[in-house]
């Protein structure tokens, strides 16, 4: 749980704008990867420092292209600060990227966006879903995006540029920003199809034989539906944003291919309401199950101790020591005895089977 | 429960605008269904591929009529292509049609409207609802409708525009696409009073005798509602969005209509909020019944302790073996003790009744 | 419950703008009352057929007056295609009014604002409270009303135009119209105090005396809420809508009693609201109550185990049949055991007294 | 519960802006209290009719100061028609300040506003909160109150105008309209306070010893949260629209004061709103504290049996009457026989302790 | 409990704008600091009275640098008022000021931002979360706050304008104002981890071992929420007013960097409401752990009372004193017995095996 609050405190009466790394270290070393490409041209490089990293053509230079580049570990803040420098972020930005507990937001800075989502993985073995923080810096002709860790969720947009596939090396920057924010919601779909396959199992886990180790499993998916809410609520707001908003960054053929965004967006959100209803069904049929059981215990109790009590006193009395019992001598007391606890057992059992108890 | 999620990780890291299939197969094989109609010319036929589809005439051609192109089966994306390239269709309005899982969604494109619906389909053997995607592109004197699978629930409007019934031949592409519109909403009451009978049944049952199925019954009416909320409540605004729209494609007297419409999803969206209530009153009154038997339990285990128990001690006492026990040797101390025993036992049952428990 | 659906699937297929009665049929035969009225005049008659209705003179015509006819009963088809022809109805409003599951609402059309509200009608033997669709008409100098069946509640408004009492002869049609609307909601204060009368009365006897049967009252009246909810909230955006709307037919100083009925439907909802309250209280006492009887049979239970399995216990020993057993052969043994059960026993009783079990 | 309702029905087929009065007659006979006072001038008297009123100066009249006209009892309408004639209120006012269960709210009328607050009363004998409508007509230069009962939560307004404190006498009829306000606004922070501290002592008791009549206060206190906000909530948006409307009657100055006033409410809401949480945790404690109780009575209930059962069994094999039993005739069978015995009972009590059971 | 109302009604019937202090009294004496500086200026001192405390100098002065009073404790009313003359506040603001228990809120006066917002304390030995009121004043080069007690949470601030760290020295009050604000909110996170651990903890404990003690646990940590929530829901307003709003006191570099601090106060939002779902799990998990032990006590009763019954039954069979039993004869008889009864003994316990409740 203490996962939740992602040690804030550590800024704690630094000023602002301080690019302060907040959040656990993901990954050994800083992996700067640096794409350049227009229609014709396409050039993939990694990059050792902020010093390697390409200059701005002039704005209105001609057969521009773009350039992306992507840093996997945002734990280098001097790094960070010499990049921000060079592509004049403002400190807050850099701030914001170093500290890995924004909430998804869009954020207009005089030349570029500033854009945080969240990508969500996969369930660990403890079946709890974590996100990670993905900023994006949109300029005229540049993309920056800031990983935690090296990911391979922006794969199939590299190698799409790379065979100058589908519409990417046409469309400027602003479209391969839309195309990276597209996979990471394409990527919630992935982890939402095998949550749905573990709830599945654990309905009929919990409908079988409830267990009380179920009801933690259920509590912890319920916990990942409000990391996932936590992570796509805010990322459909943004994206609405981009899409609405009026920034020259996003040219208008990018708006509608934002809209479908939008969409996935939507259905992400739909789909974890839904298991979240989901859930709260388990919880009621788990409760209900257990319960179920408590009853069937309850009834043995009761139907034993209904047939056995009035038969026990029976032998009881006929154990007591008075001098004058007249059955006791009959010769054949003990078997006539003996019938009519029968026959009391088996009527009580009757009775039980009509009170459909049995 | 993983038919929720409807396989959208199958697009994972293709080029948005690629149209794929997702979803299950519905259909042996795609069927294309062509009427032209004006309000003097009626014609129908089958179309095999999209090569034979009609090529729409001028806007402003005389008698131009209206053109309804209805495709059954939606898992062909060449066909679908196909069609797109013929009628100047956007690849993310093919990429929705093919893949299944949309919400309903009303989208603006150049030249025309995409429109998403969901017909409900009524409860299976397990008692389960589905929901099938119907796309609509609405344009200039042209309707084109996209089904899963061979449905009848536009067979009346056929009807009435092969008879000329009512003002569907006299009116434009817009009122067709309102009609089949209100075909589907109509559709939606069908299956809500099928709903509204097994509930009445459940409750019926629920009250007479619970049995733990009976909860599993109620999840699963509960589900269909859910179902069914995600199908409506966005179907509303897509209505209220063509009403109340600018879109040139939607004549003024055809608003009136769409109003009438806009009204009818609001009662089934009341009708759905007021069933989720009952059903979650049948909850409670099943929790109530169970939790009402186990008092019924306890209440007789109590009562067959509390008689027997008092009396299966007093007849321990005179099985006791001591040497001098003087009752033991009164002649009718036997039938004393039995006669105390008894009065005890009628003194506690009295006892009980009067408390009620019996 | 198959009440809530109103049988919308009789619909199916048919043009729209098909008038159909969908509802139960609740009267013999249509009547038909035609009132005409001005500050000076008066007239009252009954009409046969739609042929006998008055012509509406026209608009500019001196002392025309108002007026007012009252249809009771809607399933004459051909009759409101009568008088939907003879005023210039639209189909679609005709529709509406044959179709008497129509939740409250206000639509405007050419020349006449129409009027759908809810009237409800007092709770039957069961305890259901059922609501009636009325429908209104206000065109320049004519109300029209529609009745599912005959009723009182407009009686003291006729009373009123009769005897010239109040404003009413002295306004216009819109007036007329707002004192309609007035009756119906001053009736639903009516119901919610028999609501409120028979709440009290279930809360005194859930507290005295839980029965199962209560919840059954208890949840109708859960339900009879929602009706009234259903009828009265979308009521009071009919009369905000009306009071605040820019239709020439409402004048300025009607609009100030308009807003006087909005406030009384707030009252009414609010009221409705604090019984949904008080019922979800009532439920809550009922299940404690419940499970306090629980508690009560447990507890003594539990105080009858505790007391005698350790007394039966000690008899059980004395009975063992031992040939060496020096306490059976004491003189007083016998009376010493009783004496030690005793004992035993009336500790167990101070036990229980202390821990206020008893 | 009936009171919720405050008797409406009695108003049924009167015609509107019928003054009548609804609600209980809580005072004896109307009271008139007059005060007008300026910068330098002051006058208090009682007024026994309408006809003693004074009549208001012309509106551009120097030095003409402010008149405030209290009433106390609102029974009387003959009284308030005079009073309603006299000073030209509309006969909608009229009817309002007659019917006592009218919600806060604020409309404007030709020449005044008329304003509902509801001032609550400390709870009764019974724990039950009330409360009271005061209506407020404000007008240049005058002040109407309505009280439903002599009260005394004007007294120190008086006394501040009696002895030209604060900045009473300098401002005008809005200015005291403002503080008459806040005099009632203020009287709810009384309120809260003793609820708060009778929830204190109730969570107190309910912690130490649960008794199924708290659970019949906490439900007590529910309803009076309900009272509460039903009074409170509305009373917030009047108090904004006052400060934010157009309304010459208010002005610019006391605009500020009013902003204070409606950060008062707003800190009752928000008190209301805790209170709720607070009580809705009472109601968790209580029901949990009550089945731990019935869990303390089954754990009691287990270790008695399953302390006692195994010895009682064994007793009874040697109470067995077989010929042969050779542990009988060992001499000290008896004692091996009491010593298994209480090893047996010690070894359940030690596995009950380690259990934690006891 | 009772600390939720503070003691609103001190100020009962008094005038308006009266400063009355009202809140627990929190330090001995008031403590006033003045600093003043500027990018190259810099003093820091105390202030004895108010008579001590700098003019401030005309706005066109050049190079007039920032003054920053900070007064802890605001019981001495005198001092406040004297304070309030100086620089010109609103009587409101003043009492504002004293009385501790404003929610956030910003208002604007004349010449100056007046603005509330709460600093939460970490959780006492009891464990509940306390907030302590701070008032900003900000006019032009003039910052005041007010703190209920000497605090540490700005001497961070303080250090970096000594030591003219970051940009503070450079920019005007309106930034020093937002560093405050910030260090606050920075605050929060700090109060948040710790109640994250603690809640950790809980979890650990009630799944191990649930204690009703617990509950209690739980409940205090769900009002701290509603603490943090009652303070932090309207500071959000406040900061997105102030950096909306277009008063001219904040200059718009200032402006992105109070985006900055509402983000982060969303993101405390965010961290309570996810606290408050923990809680609610933890209370459904506490809930489930004392039912499943009471479950297990059950069964516990049932198998034993299961086993030992029929088994003391048989004995009892065999303790009757019935002068004929053939059994009683055998020479192995009473072994037979011992062995039946041994064999049943061990069919129970497979049976219990078998359904799984051993």
């Amino acid at each position: 749980m203490a996962r939740f609050t992602s040690r804030q405190s550590a800024k704690r009466g630094l000023p602002p704008g301080t690019a302060v790394h907040i959040g656990e270290r993901k990954v050994e070393r800083t992996r700067i990867t640096v794409i350049t490409f227009s229609e014709t041209a396409f050039n993939e490089r990694e990059a050792a420092s902020a010093d390697e990293l390409p200059s701005l053509p002039a704005a209105d230079a001609p057969g521009r292209g773009v350039t992306w580049i992507n840093v996997d570990g945002v734990h280098d803040v001097a790094l960070l600060e010499a990049i921000g420098s060079k592509y004049g972020l403002h400190p807050l930005s850099l701030e914001d990227i170093a500290n890995t507990g924004q909430r998804p937001k869009l954020e207009e800075y005089d030349g570029y966006l500033y854009l945080v989502a969240r990508m969500i993985t996969p369930a660990d073995a403890a079946g709890a879903i974590a996100s990670e923080q993905i900023s994006f810096v949109l300029a005229r002709g540049l993309v920056l995006t800031f990983q935690e860790t090296v990911g391979d969720v922006f794969d199939p947009i590299r190698q799409r540029i790379r065979t100058a596939k589908g519409r990417i090396r046409k469309m400027g920057a602003d479209y391969l920003a839309y195309s990276l924010l597209d996979a990471i919601v394409d990527h919630y779909f992935v982890v939402l199809e095998r949550v749905g396959e573990s709830l599945q199992l654990l309905e009929d886990q919990v409908v079988l034989r409830p267990a009380p180790q179920m009801l933690q499993r259920i509590h912890r998916q319920k916990r990942n539906m409000v990391t996932l809410r936590r992570s796509v609520w805010p990322l459909r707001e943004v994206v609405n944003s981009l899409e609405r908003g009026e920034s020259a960054l996003i040219a208008k053929p990018t708006r509608l291919f934002l809209r479908d965004v939008y969409d996935h967006t939507i259905q992400v959100v739909d789909t974890v309401e839904t298991y979240r209803d989901v859930i709260a069904g388990l919880l009621d049929i788990y409760l209900s199950s257990v319960s179920n059981r408590m009853n069937q215990v309850m009834k043995t109790l009761t139907i034993i101790a209904t047939i056995f009590m009035p038969l026990t006193f029976l032998a009881g009395v006929y154990g007591m020591n008075f001098q004058y019992m007249p059955e006791t001598r009959w010769h054949y007391g003990y078997f006539i005895a003996l019938g009519v606890m029968t026959v009391l057992g088996v009527l009580m059992f009757l009775a039980f089977r009509r009170k459909r108890w049995l």
